[in-house]
């Protein structure tokens, strides 16, 4: 449904002389007169939607709903600044809930020194609702877009897919200090990060920058967590199926000219590897190349909201 | 549960340098390195608790989402500059009524030249819940914050109070214009919104301000809404009583050295009325002069989170 309701409300929106990136990437960049350009982006997680009250600790998911808004400023490579709160709790323990959700989220903000600058709390007859919206500062590197990579660029992750559900949906670290790192120190076309699935994302990237992208199969750097759920999971899905759709992965993608990519893939300077997965082209679509070499069309899967 | 809780983050967060006022105020007040200050503030609105969607309008409530926001900026004496919004909406309709809450909050987001800058839409099981977040720049004149009130300041509202059920609770203009206004043009200590109602608005003012606070009855001005509800009602409450404790006001209190408020009520150079309606005192609490001029105690009233 969100697709759809994005689509209608670009077109149903002017444009805005303070946003010079609005609706439709990881986060917006505002600009305003007399102030230098900041970040906002902002998740709202939802019981039974993004976690399970009854099967998750709650400040596992507070934690999770600071480091997805976190993940979304990496994509956008700037640096996080502060973040605002907002729960809609269930009334019975609401209190004692909002304070474990805090106390989930409050190491991860002080590990990524983010001010938790305020927010609004409210009960209700509903399930728990968590809103969190995050601002960034734009570096003087530029903010990192998903509409700027070009045919020929090589497409590039951080980390590993796939099997997210058996924790790091909630425990992964969200890419910031790679973005800030990558972005200072190398040419970037376009990035962002992974959280409804790595085949869909990629395809939104490209689509976004008016290319299409080629993905070679047998480099997707496929998590170990992806070959344990499918060894133990029914619903038939093979290791690599799981990297290209599980989502929930946070790492980030990046496009970068070629040349600039052997650079990067030589240097190797993050503590988390990256690896080389495909190239964009100028035929928009997805593409794969299999195990046997041969070229077909893929199709885009993940999380659809 | 609001205020326990967040008595509780404040104690548990630690001062952060990118924020020049954090929790407790209308908004916060970032402030980082190379950037001017801007202000940022949040609500989350939810059905059975804001509005009710069986009974209203999806564009009255859209409109109310962000127009509670915009009063929240307008109480710091700040302008507008971008919202994103976020939603969780029932599975059933969703899209329609994403679509009718859009088409309620665009035209005040025009009228007040604020950018829909993001946002985050979702479907679940729960009822619906709307999140705005809204980002305000700090003119040259500076924030107004609540807690610069002093002994012997004038306590001044604008408009009416009371009986804001009868529609003005959706409906209300949000005193953004006449916040920068008037912190243009007068000496202001301390101002905030009313949202929750009068009395308990005017006890967090000056408890923040460390200082206490006297209403003077006769002058507090009713609304019609307030005389109609208590003729109407059933709940045996004077118009008097309402316009001290219903809530969703959505108009300025201004705490305002003496002399000043003398010229600031003279002028009367807004479209809306200035009320003076009591003082700021030295002695702690809130007190009122009822109408057979005795100074007693008053129990602030209002809506509790």
């Amino acid at each position: 449904m969100e697709a759809e309701f994005v689509d209608w409300l670009r077109k149903r929106l002017s444009a805005h002389s303070n946003v010079e990136l609005g609706l439709g990437d990881d986060a917006a960049i505002l600009r305003w007169k007399d102030a230098a350009n900041c970040v906002v982006t902002t998740d709202l997680l939802t019981d039974q939607v993004d976690f399970d009250l009854e099967l998750h600790d709650p400040r596992r998911i507070g934690r999770k709903t600071l480091a997805v808004n976190l993940s979304d400023l990496a994509a956008m490579a700037s640096r996080p600044v502060a973040a605002v709160i907002s729960l809609a709790l269930p009334r019975d323990g609401a209190l004692r809930l909002a304070q474990e959700l805090y106390e989930g989220l409050i190491p991860l903000a002080e590990e990524f020194d983010v001010a938790i600058a305020g927010g609004d709390t409210n009960c209700w007859q509903g399930p728990l609702a968590v809103s969190v919206t995050a601002i960034g500062a734009v570096t003087p590197h530029g903010a990192l877009r998903r509409d700027g990579a070009r045919p020929n660029d090589v497409l590039m992750v951080t980390g590993t897919f796939g099997g997210s559900l058996r924790g790091k949906q909630f425990d992964f670290t969200p890419r910031v200090r790679e973005a800030l790192d990558l972005n200072a120190n190398y040419n970037i076309h376009a990035a962002l990060d992974v959280s409804d699935g790595l085949s869909l994302d990629i395809s939104r990237l490209a689509q976004e920058s008016g290319c299409g992208a080629c993905l070679d199969l047998d480099t997707i750097p496929v998590s170990q967590d992806a070959y344990e759920l499918s060894a133990s999971s029914p619903e038939n899905l093979t290791p690599l199926e799981r990297a290209l759709s599980d989502g929930e992965d946070f790492e980030l993608v990046l496009a970068v000219p070629s040349k600039e990519a052997e650079r990067l893939l030589s240097d190797q300077a993050l503590e988390v590897p990256i690896t080389r997965i495909g190239v964009c082209t100028a035929q928009p679509g997805l593409t794969c190349i299999d195990h046997r070499g041969r070229t077909r069309s893929l199709a885009p899967r993940g999380f659809e909201h």
